[in-house]
């Protein structure tokens, strides 16, 4: 039977314009609350207007994306905390170059248009980046039939900061005595979700996935659904009124690749960063998918933050104080000098 | 049968760290081919460094995508068009406020990689980039398994550009009298290829999809598939020597939503563009896939360009010369007052 219509619409095809042009008026009430002082104009240009910083500072750039945490928040219906997570995700990005964020833009590539599921993804967005002084000038949302799986997203987000040429940090500052301090994760953050969900067999059964993921394990809080979809957190509040000083050196934004790959990114040659791995508490859910999983020791460092989300690269005579003066972190290892072929960073016993 | 590993590791869950590795830096290689003077550093860090330009100019940015034209190249396997249509994408969008592009940021989302594809499509960005003068400072490329669909992927981009405050282009210049220049496209862009789809039947079996797409219509110079893989054209070298004059009042790029729906956005209000359907050869490519497909005339003109990429409002004095003294082009109708409730922009017979 064929059940094709004879008149074929965008709408049939999969692309509905008018709910797009409902959300999108909707997005653009969200968006004007975040403007700052540097907007130009609103959101309907072809193009978001921004003012430019001062004449020596230059523009920090950013792209990424939520990864699969969507598929997992998708399970569970809950949308809210996925804008919080491309926001800080891209927030902390720029700030480990020593930048405040000017203004972030917005993708959201779907199957099929959820408008409500779409409103409270830029709802998120709209309150992180309000909350970091960033605004929101431009975003698309594009319904892709075909190319998503069914109910399946990608939430993608570019920013945009600046920072003083002469405040800049890209590891050159770096020298041997610095002290590395981690400051805690909020959890898995946005990175190594399709290794849980392939442990924990959540794209078998979603009934069965659900069940699981409402369980609250003996060692927890909360339940696992609520401990893997925590938001990546932002570590600007903490971070920003520390650059001033000069004290810190480097910054890295353990993301993909965990602590060595990000930090070995802001050490230069000549010099190692040692970090020890007894030097904080592992958080138990990292454990508990090691132990499901039978993950080893060097995956488990590879994919996941393993509890600690930021590094910061400082001097040695502030660097042991700095954990008790920010209420929180510890100091998890030092520079070493080394020699130009050994890693820039290694996790030690 | 069980044949899941016991031991998992993130490439049996579908990401592998080493082959991204790999790519990563063959792409930092094309990407440094694209530097300009505003580039600080280079590709590496956790974000991307540029120059800010003069302390008069605005940033104007810009995020979008391919959307599913993506799936019709994955079919074919032409990988290398689909760079070239998001830089364009893009670039045509900032143009459209008068700036011209400073850097770019791409992003892609996948299933499962396949770095030869990948890296033909950031050959094409690159490409793109460098011959519009375009930084590629940044870009991610995410393996999601289980979120796009086998053999999908989604190609998006950000970009930034400038443009001296006083001469941004945001419609307030337009006046009764103004005549509208419209730019060929090149075929369909990057709108509507989820109607093709439908329309040609391109999802239900690939071996006749791809027949299909070989063939060559009596009306056409080349297949039905490198019709429509061409790629999205970028206006850049052809207007950007107009916009110093003062003569172009606004600029629209006709993306989705087709000529009237982008035309409004810069038309003010009490004024109205009217178009006249008449006034230039819409391609045979649009009759054919009207005609396949039974579309109303109305779907036609909100889904798909018609043949017209960008349109010029322009001062009436140089507006009826402009399409000669640019050796294409055609004047396809005039702005004229209008009441302040009647559409910003509509087609006439």
């Amino acid at each position: 039977m064929n059940t094709q219509p004879t008149a074929w619409t965008y709408a049939q095809a999969g692309v509905d314009l008018d709910d797009v042009a409902q959300l999108k008026r909707r997005i653009a009430t969200l968006a004007a609350q975040t403007f700052t002082p540097g907007v130009v104009g609103g959101i309907g240009h072809f193009g978001g207007l921004f003012r430019t910083p001062g004449e020596n500072m230059l523009l920090v750039s950013s792209v990424d994306s939520v990864g699969t945490k969507v598929l997992l928040a998708a399970l569970l219906e809950r949308y809210d905390g996925l804008g919080i997570d491309i926001v800080h995700h891209c927030i902390n990005d720029v700030l480990a170059c020593g930048a405040r964020p000017l203004f972030f833009l917005d993708y959201l590539g779907l199957s099929r248009l959820n408008p409500a599921a779409v409103e409270a993804i830029v709802r998120g967005i709209a309150h992180a980046c309000h909350e970091a002084g960033c605004a929101l000038i431009g975003g698309e949302t594009a319904q892709l039939p075909g190319l998503y799986r069914d109910g399946a997203f990608d939430i993608v987000g570019c920013i945009v900061g600046a920072v003083w040429a002469d405040h800049v940090l890209d590891g050159s500052a770096v020298r041997a005595g610095d002290v590395l301090v981690g400051l805690p994760s909020n959890g898995l953050h946005t990175n190594g979700y399709s290794l849980v969900r392939a442990v924990l067999g959540l794209d078998d059964d979603p009934q069965r996935a659900r069940a699981l993921l409402a369980e609250q394990p003996a060692w927890a809080e909360a339940s696992l659904g609520e401990l893997l979809l925590r938001p990546h957190r932002s570590y600007l509040p903490l971070v920003l009124p520390l650059l001033d000083s000069g004290v810190v050196h480097a910054l890295a934004h353990i993301t993909g690749g965990g602590i060595c790959e990000n930090l070995a990114r802001v050490i230069p040659p000549g010099l190692q960063a040692r970090v020890r791995r007894q030097s904080w508490p592992i958080p138990p859910l990292f454990s508990f998918l090691q132990e499901r999983g039978q993950i080893s020791d060097e995956e488990m460092v590879r994919v996941f933050n393993l509890g600690i989300g930021y590094i910061l690269v400082v001097d040695a005579q502030v660097g042991h104080a700095l954990p008790s003066q920010l209420g929180e972190g510890w100091v998890i290892g030092e520079v070493v000098t080394s020699a130009h072929d050994e890693p820039r960073a290694v996790l030690m016993p």
